[in-house]
């Protein structure tokens, strides 16, 4: 299922994008007067293979939950069963993710694929656990090999599925520990420091951040550094990654399978969309990178994807919020590509 | 009015801001994760004098349109009818800030305050000419005293108008060779050099861009800097701004005494809000700024007036277009205050 997805997954269609570069040009407005949005919209056209393109609405956010066996090494404040009461209260309509979905029209679904607790069956809420949390990454691998693929196929599963429904696939997270696996992927994939790469998460104390940056040293310690095969990425995703991690890379390839922007979120989305590369390079085509957040390996990993985020709020919440407030962002550019008037249409003189 | 409209203006509310931020603190997220949307939530509170604030959607952008007779002077490529066409444009529904105001929503509204043609009486277009088009402010002052009050005051009168039925006032500006007159006034305003506050507007070549710089120092050379009265304050405004620009300043002073938001667009909008500031120092505490465009001035405006925009996508269009995509980051702060659940409600351990 993994290598079908990847075989699925081809480049943006460069022939649209052309012809929203055009349309964008005879717009009635000055050329390249909307900046950062005239990419968004020629993207959106590449990635629907038609100008004007779709909007990207109603979008749909999936949450994905799992938990991390390092959190024994105390790298976060925050107890552990905090990541199974948040997945109630998102599944109770309580969280920021909730608020921000029904302000800017989207929907929320929440993905269990590695709740270190069992879940209630409950609506919104799609059970794929693979193993009740990883191990602990700062000792060993975090998964084994196969645990890691299934997880990644869990994701691919989810989007297939959500993106039959809707135009645009926004990634979301929740796991206490997981800026840690975040910032061991990020070095493992871009070759950073673990001193420059891993953050205060949540807001972690300086011991605590001095704690983070020892276990991924020593994780990242394990691993090849830039895996140059999709064979290599699924091994460090094993051995330092989240099964979050995992399922937010499938979502990614499969999101592009299926033709459909993908708006990213933050520090674990960021991470996660390494590991998606490492599979399958061209998926990134069919991302957007929704805001940077203050964790340093987010701003690390995007860069080394060439993605630009469109927000930066100094948000560092996770569960797709940042993502979310990005979504009006490109649907207005989708939207200013299909219904702006053209200087001959409008009557509208240009320049001399 | 300008004077009662100036008495009207009261200091947001701290007690409404306290329990804000108190309320942030509590709910069910890290302390401090949705970064600047934090401040934005309290502010709001601030202003309404409630916790939690209505929400500010929908909104209204008010288009102030008017012309410039400095565009005798070669300062763009695009002809003065310009204004008028895209006026005509907007009323149509054919423009950039339709589409995103469709998309976002809000309700678009344009104001003639000076542009150089009759138009026809149109629904959405509310007439409050001035003069047809500001003298050439190269050569002398762009406009009366009174006819920059009155163009104040028409400002007043359209912003009290709309705030009786919109929960936040969004500006909006169409004038052809209004970044001439924005660099003058930031220049004069702030004290910064006329090649530093100059920029490029539309999109101008070198000569032009010269040719921008050159009159703007000519301009600011007649009037004192960093006026210190509000008197003072209207005088520069009628010597070097222009007619959208006196109207933009009385929009933000009486969004400010109806206790309303006021989103701030782009340079023209930066530049209107130093004069407002000049009249009314404490309506600036009302105004949120939208983004940053690439016009240098609109960043030394920011700057001098203390407001950190929220976004930052590369604009340089005007219409309001940038403060309407910030829209939904202020509606979704004030419906995260309003909405999300707090750790004891939603029964979440909070940190150790």
């Amino acid at each position: 299922m993994l290598g079908d997805t990847i075989d699925a997954v081809v480049p943006r269609d460069a022939a649209a994008e052309r012809v929203a570069r055009e349309r964008l040009d005879r717009m009635t407005k000055p050329p390249g007067s909307l900046g950062v949005l005239e990419d968004v919209a020629a993207q959106l056209a590449g990635i629907a293979g038609s100008c004007p393109a779709p909007l990207p609405v109603p979008a749909v956010v999936a949450v994905f939950a799992a938990d991390h066996g390092v959190h024994a090494q105390g790298v976060t404040p925050w107890p552990q069963e905090v990541t199974a009461q948040m997945v109630a209260n998102f599944l109770a309509g309580g969280a920021v993710v909730n608020a921000f979905a029904a302000e800017l029209g989207a929907e929320v679904v929440v993905v269990d694929v590695g709740v270190a607790a069992t879940l209630d069956p409950a609506d919104g809420l799609m059970d794929r656990k693979v193993r009740p949390g990883t191990a602990d990454l700062a000792e060993g691998p975090a998964m084994t090999l196969d645990e890691a693929r299934q997880a990644v196929e869990a994701g691919i599963e989810v989007a297939t599925r959500l993106a039959t429904a809707s135009p645009c696939l926004i990634t979301g997270d929740m796991g206490i520990a997981n800026t840690t696996a975040s910032a061991a992927l990020v070095c493992a994939f871009t070759g950073a420091a673990p001193a420059a790469a891993t953050g205060r998460g949540t807001g972690v104390d300086d011991p605590t951040l001095a704690r983070k940056v020892e276990v991924v040293t020593r994780a990242v310690g394990r691993v090849p550094t830039r895996p140059s095969t999709p064979a290599a990425a699924l091994a460090v995703l094993a051995e330092v990654g989240g099964l979050e991690h995992a399922a937010l890379a499938g979502f990614i390839i499969a999101a592009a399978a299926a033709r459909v922007p993908v708006l990213l979120d933050g520090a674990i989305a960021g991470s996660a969309a390494l590991v998606a590369a490492g599979l399958c390079p061209t998926a990134l085509e069919y991302a957007l990178a929704g805001h940077t957040s203050v964790e340093p390996g987010h701003t690390i990993a995007l860069q080394s994807l060439g993605l630009r985020p469109l927000l930066g709020l100094d948000l560092r919440l996770g569960e797709g919020t940042g993502a979310l407030l990005a979504l009006p962002l490109v649907a207005s550019a989708a939207r200013a590509l299909r219904d702006v008037a053209t200087f001959d249409s409008a009557g509208v003189t240009e320049k001399g």
